[in-house]
């Protein structure tokens, strides 16, 4: 039986990074996969999903060259290579993972892991044991009991980044960051797509003003939106298929030829041997320490089956952090308060901190600066006038308590202010910092300037 | 006679700025602007070029279809409408400096101001008085005696970003941001474009390995590039222009349609009345103090006819802190180490600190770090693979001494870097900042881990 320091079950961007970052502490490694290396992320999700967004980009850069003095004969997109593209892209980065194991001297069991008592791990009928065992096997589409998935017209995300074909309408239940993004996507190329929300507003976890923001846009470029509604029904028998949506003004039935269900995730925790072990979990999340320790010495969860935000970044970065723990490190637990997220349709949307709404219930006294890109000498230029930067801080003692951006290319944008805040910045320390002109960036130094009376563009 | 608190000379990015915030501040503020509001930066120099530049962004998406699996049948570009459209973004700026005026109740008088002993500036022969003067007249394009601007075949950035028509042929003298800036222009719309730079590097401020980045670059987009070479004479008498370069290995004589001459910057000093009011300079330059007062009393100067970096947003901080300063707060000297610096061609180039040579010859003991974004997986779904991010760090206190960028979006990505250093950030914090996946700006934190001997994803 092969014995090994660590062994990581899933190489997803939790499971990879943590292989490698152990493998870097001097552990012998080994990681345990079912499919390909990189996980949802490099296959299913982060990756092929901007590949696609990025066509959808160029294709209404192609759709408004006039607007930039150029014109364009015969602009089409051809489906097929579009998605092809986005599969290249993704099997490019899964080779890359590839590499970087063997680089790091990292086995790779391919197979369906199972951690088993005694820190030991099987892969398909073999064991392995390890002094620790990271699990890290992700999460996977919901289904919702109203909303079966049959993979042919009711979907998940899955099947929506490989259709053989360009459907001519679609619905999308939920406009989290996945619903939204297909709903872009799939609007830029053409497809007639209708949002169905449950809440009041579309990527509900947004400040609410990113929220209208967005609907303002996304309805601008033709989009249905439907918000406090619910899909209560759905009738695949004919040629297509039939919802039926409940909303405040009563039902209506929607036709299209795909439902695309973007109702959430759900942990990848059955058959993988937690009860065996007795490793405790609460509904869907494996229950761990700030340290991703469970309950069980030497086994540990990191990434979406735990209960931190279901997000790429957070998987790596608890993956590291636990390693560093066991590699006996000093370490410093993360704070799930300053966790950037992003959303990559157009235009875009990033956030960190705390919510307008979310602030205020907290008690904080606030000041509230916002500067539209519409006021940006770049966003002119550029012709990407749609969104704003906001910033919220404490009144009391200037602590930066939230950050929410909409806009073209806000998500490489927000790290200013997760930065910002873990170092503790006040907002006159952001105001003081030199932004170069013209960059959208200066939109961060104007929102603080705002908060604090001081703009200067509005 | 008008009598104000606060009379700004010059409207431009120093001085329309240095106006809003003394009104904020509760002065009475008079601008004197002898052309159009908004200075060169707003109709003559960020602000239309970033216009052109996006035109030619899209030109080239137009042209690389295929890559993003769409098809185009025919792309071509109109070139007086790309220069319309740069043209009317101006306007629109330009008007909105206009309105910014009107709402701060901020008096523009129009016409060529000077400053006259006894506090007073006199316009067009009318005279007015305020306790306060600042000097904002910026600067030109600088002419080499050897290659004196005809404005027809041997031009400058002005008339460079007006052409009537499309030059077949162009030789760019200079590589600093305007040279390059323009040289990715033309040759994205089909002109064949030389470069002529004296330094041995194009970009020569940057870091060397960002001047190698981009003359790989632009070399692949077909562009001439000549290094350490000079343009010795120039002939304009025949159909277009012959220009005589000295180079390493002997002379070459180049035949092109237009010459732009982009050789740097020459301060607006003359003729302003400084020598009248006594008003000290050191060559080309305005001599003041850290709060931007000059040698007479209630006479102050700020932007490029001074000696910081000839850059709008330095500019416009120097005009802040001078009203600040007049208005009794208490302010923080500009630091000009931490001043960003962009480039809008593609790639982007933005940095800011110490070069990796600066760093060691200021005595340091260096810690580099470097991600190329051929291993971002944002970058690969973007098609935007060249580039890097390059961190430089004190070894002994870890203090954060430069960074360096060249890619896609980098302009930007630096206002993280800026604003670590300004907080004092250490390497470790930055590397521990959760930078979202998948986004460029996760190139800056594994920069950093690289630095460290930590990065994952190389």
């Amino acid at each position: 039986m092969s014995k090994y320091d660590i062994i990581v079950l899933g190489s997803g961007p939790g499971g990879y990074v943590t292989a490698i970052r152990a493998s870097q502490l001097g552990f012998k490694v080994a990681i345990v996969e079912k499919e390909s290396l990189g996980g949802v992320c490099l296959n299913w999700g982060c990756i092929p999903t901007k590949a696609l967004l990025k066509s959808a980009q160029v294709f209404e850069y192609l759709n408004h060259a006039e607007d930039y003095g150029l014109t364009v004969k015969g602009a089409d997109k051809d489906f097929n290579a579009v998605v092809k593209r986005s599969r290249n892209v993704a099997d490019g980065m899964s080779k890359g993972v590839q590499f970087l194991m063997k680089k790091n001297k990292i086995e790779v069991i391919e197979g369906f892991g199972k951690v088993k008592p005694g820190k030991k791990v099987e892969v398909d009928g073999k064991e392995y044991s390890a002094d620790h065992i990271i699990i890290a096997t992700g999460a996977r589409s919901r289904e919702l009991p109203s909303l079966p998935q049959d993979g042919e017209k009711v979907i998940g995300y899955r099947k929506a980044m490989t259709l053989e074909k360009q459907p001519g309408k679609m619905i999308i239940v939920g406009s989290g960051a996945i619903g939204v993004e297909f709903a872009y996507f799939y609007n830029a190329m053409g497809t007639e797509v209708t949002i169905v929300e449950y809440m009041p507003n579309i990527v509900p976890v947004e400040d609410e003003e990113v929220s209208k923001q967005l609907e303002r846009s996304f309805k601008k470029s033709g989009m249905k939106i439907m918000t406090s509604s619910e899909v209560t029904k759905v009738d695949t028998s004919g040629k297509g298929v039939k919802a039926t949506v409940k909303t405040s003004k009563g039902e209506e039935v929607l036709e299209a030829d795909i439902l695309l269900s973007a109702v959430g995730i759900k942990s990848n925790i059955e058959n993988i041997g937690l009860e065996d072990v007795g490793i405790a979990i609460d509904r869907d999340k494996v229950l761990v320490n700030k340290y991703y320790q469970t309950n069980i010495p030497g086994y540990y969860a990191i990434g979406d089956i735990t209960s931190g935000q279901a997000l790429a970044h957070v998987a790596s970065a608890e993956g590291i952090l636990c390693v560093e723990k066991i590699a006996g490190h000093h370490v410093e637990p993360i704070d799930y308060g300053n966790v950037p997220g992003c959303t990559y349709c157009s235009p875009e949307i990033a956030s960190v901190g705390l919510t307008e709404k979310q602030a205020k219930e907290q008690g904080y006294d606030i000041k509230v600066g916002k500067f539209p890109f519409s006021a940006s000498g770049k966003a002119s230029a550029s012709g990407a006038k749609d969104g704003f930067v906001k910033v919220i801080f404490d009144a009391k003692y200037g602590e930066w308590l939230g950050c929410h951006m909409i806009g073209a290319g806000v998500t490489d944008m927000i790290a200013e202010a997760v930065l910002g805040r873990k170092l503790e910045t006040t907002g006159h320390e952001v105001l003081k910092t030199i932004h170069p002109h013209p960059t959208m960036s200066e939109a961060v130094m104007e929102a603080v300037a705002d908060a604090y009376d001081e703009v200067i563009h509005l």
